[in-house]
């Protein structure tokens, strides 16, 4: 395997920047980790069994996470180009009350991550655990970021506070997720859009 | 040290379920990290200098965070005995956009885990990151929890959530702190615990 291929695997570029990763671990990931493609608008599951043992890192496309909440669509998560999403195993008690499922919503690259490579590369690479540990802070806060984005009251703020931390990909969702993951009516996120694009 | 007195450190406790501990962990910690007491209604900040580069333990009482949003106290987090809060350090690049207060809402009785004891922790202890990744994945699906509880529409059933996941806490907490947690205003938090008195 020549040091290009490696060099050209986005995960293990973007891996390599939170901690160096030995040759070892850039082999057995790339022995053990494949790719798959998502159409737009497909769920992935539908493409990827078990999709909750599963994380995926995105290579190319915009895949969201929802719940159903009594029948009712609400967008909690929305990850772009070289972010993961996914379910993340919970080593506490408490189950979650919602399942989260997974939505390309633009035609997706992804690479697979099965939990079963993960749990062998902790144990047979116990220098990776660092490197779960530094993930799992990147995903809290990432998830921290949508808990504190949802309580500001004002909607104006709101979207705000969206654009400003996702400014790629604010035009790249369907305003009824955007609308639903900002905790607004689809009338008036489109209000706030006008204006802003009034007074820009 | 007797292994009566570690068998009685709640945090101990609580960790040795993860990830058993060794005896030279163990004595570091207790070495390494001490106890506060905070009065109901001070600012952890108050008590503790630099508390941003500290994570809690609660041994007794309740603590918040909070954010302040053009001069609006959003409680935004809140956490009971046998559990941790505190700033948790982003390894990404990404500024957390608003700063996160604490205040103890009851007489509370904390351990301190300075930073700089963690760092030390995870390089003299390597195995002390398999802990670290586990407790990260914790707050993970706390922080989870919050934001998708805000973005359930109906406020009853956000009350109901959050009731189903902190049944011994709900009356300990003031309600203008439970009402912003919850995203609706004091008003109906009341009505909705009225209602629900009359039907239980």
């Amino acid at each position: 395997m020549s040091e290009v291929s490696i060099d050209n695997e986005p995960l293990v570029r973007f891996l390599n920047k939170l901690q160096p990763l030995s040759p070892a671990i850039i082999d057995f990931a790339l022995k053990e980790t494949f790719r798959i493609t998502v159409k737009k608008n497909s769920l992935i599951d539908s493409v990827q069994e078990n999709s909750k043992e599963c994380v995926f890192f995105i290579i190319k496309g915009l895949v969201r996470g929802f719940i159903l909440d009594e029948g009712k669509d609400i967008t909690t998560w929305l990850t772009q180009e070289n972010g993961l999403i996914g379910t993340i195993r919970n080593p506490g008690n408490t189950a979650p009350t919602y399942f989260e499922h997974l939505q390309a919503i633009e035609d997706s690259n992804l690479l697979v991550l099965p939990y079963s490579f993960i749990d062998k590369l902790y144990v047979q690479f116990p220098e990776s655990n660092i490197l779960g540990r530094k993930l799992l802070a990147i995903h809290y806060h990432m998830s921290q970021e949508r808990s504190i984005l949802s309580r500001i009251p004002s909607a104006e703020a709101r979207y705000k506070q969206f654009k400003d931390n996702h400014p790629t990909i604010k035009f790249r969702i369907p305003l009824k997720y955007l609308a639903s993951y900002l905790g607004m009516r689809i009338e008036t996120l489109s209000r706030i859009r006008r204006r802003a694009k009034l007074n820009s």
